[in-house]
């Protein structure tokens, strides 16, 4: 990809160095599975840098072998069970809160965690703070459909939104589908329960009206089964509704893959069948499998900031640090922040 | 199923006879698969009288046939296209319009129409009337998951509601889960976005607050993935989550589906081997089809009414006018009466 600095030369984003923050104790198979997923992308990335955060014991050694990589040693951890504004607050010297403050203090460019979502939420807009004209940051996800993938957002900041906060999820969104997924010009859709503008709640009618005027490429309504279908590139919802697709999404994948699977297997002759198809529907399943777009970016806080499932692999941590070094080099949050502005 | 009447005798209900209003107009495939859905419903249930509404040249040869069958000749027609409030209020001689009323002065137990839901809606809501103590009537749905049905509700008739509807909605639909799915003691939960009952929207906060004093059997939250998952009998929600969640489950099996499909027709070997496992397959098919269920019933008005999907195939509504038969006999509108006043 090619981009202009800001004397407007242009060069190719590819030779700019990033340096990402790995939280190295957030996931359930920290570290193991985050230094392996940071091992390959420092190979596939020859201009990535690596700060780990985390308990010495676990980031030294591996620090110590790579020459790209450098720990920054961390005493706390903020659990899944810690209250998480509460355990941001009062451990200071966490993987989380530290690796956050190396974003404000310019150290790094991107924050990676697999850890606690609310704990990586609330110190990534304490501690880097929000972009201005955010009001409220947003986490998006990438869902693979069967043409291409879909950023869906809010999918879980902020359960109770005004429609001006949906104004911002779109451009956020946006910005994001243009810079990581490459859409030059992202189609973007309000999920509601309906086509035409007058349906759905009135939060929805009055983001349906204020979207019109303010978003460019505002396609209109989407509905649940645009969701997979593909039909638009960015689909912006209130984080309550866009928490329960989410989980739902994750939950029917896995129920129905179970069942077809159950069937494949009730008998000799299906087990012999399932065999001869096992490499087509492996390629089906790979190409469906979110954790080839890398974590869910926390959108609007000063800095990348990407938030990992806490099943996180190494492939997903791979993933995350590619998506984060992208969304550096494309200029993400400076792109964010001049759509806010423009129309703020 | 056994029941007791007003005067406590108790008797086995499928010896009562009902009759059930069916509006052979409305549908994809009207007025051909509804016909053939009412006879085979016929034939499977001695004690079930049908009348049908709709243009006299379509239903009257039917009617002459079968002997358990009347035709109620309509002559106007309400349309996708038309806008249901006034639609219902402009034709007042519409096969939907005039079924509603049938079942208002008594001629008709239940009605059954797979035409425009909002009209049908608008239709019983006006024509039946609410039944007394309930606020907002509300549209369920049944979903069919690994381990057994789910009743699922509001998916559509109220985009915006207050705690005390949800609360109602919770009534209604463990009354449905009871009497249709047979579930003695349905496990009843609020979609939410985490288990605590501190977490989600200040709506689904004060929900989970007057659920918890006021719906027997209710758990508590339940999760996007509770969903398909099984876990529960009921789960209430407001109209507008609820139906981005039911037309994304429509979506999701059906992108998934295809691109099974798609794979394992993809080389000659995979076509055999397919032809292996697609007895398997459609078992699995079958069990997971929403056509077993027969649409989804309006709960809250003064008489059963199933609205069918418009897509509603011949199967489709022979299992609606066995499901509407089941809530005459189960006393569904009785039973959602009482428990709404005991609460109320």
């Amino acid at each position: 990809m090619i981009v202009r600095d800001k004397k407007g030369l242009a060069y190719m984003t590819d030779i700019r160095t990033v340096t990402v923050c790995i939280d190295a104790m957030g996931g359930d198979s920290a570290p193991e599975a985050i230094l392996d997923g940071v091992r390959d992308a420092l190979a596939a990335d020859p201009k990535l840098l690596i700060i780990l955060t985390g308990a010495s014991e676990s980031i030294g050694p591996f620090a110590a072998l790579h020459e790209r990589c450098a720990a920054h040693a961390t005493t706390e951890v903020i659990g899944m069970e810690d209250h998480p504004a509460q355990a941001v607050r009062a451990k200071r010297d966490s993987s989380i809160v530290v690796g956050c403050g190396l974003v404000r203090e310019g150290r790094a460019d991107a924050f990676f965690s697999a850890g606690s979502t609310g704990a990586v939420m609330a110190a990534a807009t304490l501690g880097m703070g929000r972009i201005r004209g955010v009001s409220r940051p947003a986490i998006a996800t990438v869902i693979p459909t069967s043409a291409h993938p879909l950023v869906l957002l809010d999918v879980g900041a902020n359960a109770d939104v005004k429609a001006e906060n949906l104004v911002q999820f779109a451009h956020m969104g946006a910005a994001y589908a243009r810079i990581v997924l490459g859409v030059l010009e992202p189609r973007v859709a309000l999920l509601n329960i309906g086509e035409e503008p007058t349906k759905g709640s009135m939060l929805a009618q009055e983001a349906h009206h204020a979207m019109t005027e303010q978003v460019p490429g505002f396609v209109g309504n989407a509905e649940g089964r645009d969701v997979t279908a593909g039909t638009v590139d960015v689909i912006v919802t209130d984080g309550f509704t866009g928490n329960v697709v989410l989980k739902l999404l994750e939950g029917t994948s896995k129920s129905l893959m179970g069942q077809i699977r159950d069937a494949m297997t009730s008998s000799l002759s299906n087990k012999l069948a399932a065999a001869v198809l096992k490499p087509s529907l492996t390629r089906l399943k790979e190409r469906l499998d979110p954790e080839a777009y890398g974590g869910a970016p926390l959108l609007g806080v000063r800095g990348v900031c990407i938030i990992g499932h806490g099943s996180s692999g190494s492939r997903a941590v791979t993933s995350a640090i590619r998506v984060a070094s992208q969304a550096v080099r494309g200029e993400l949050t400076e792109t964010i922040s001049s759509a806010v502005t423009t129309e703020g």
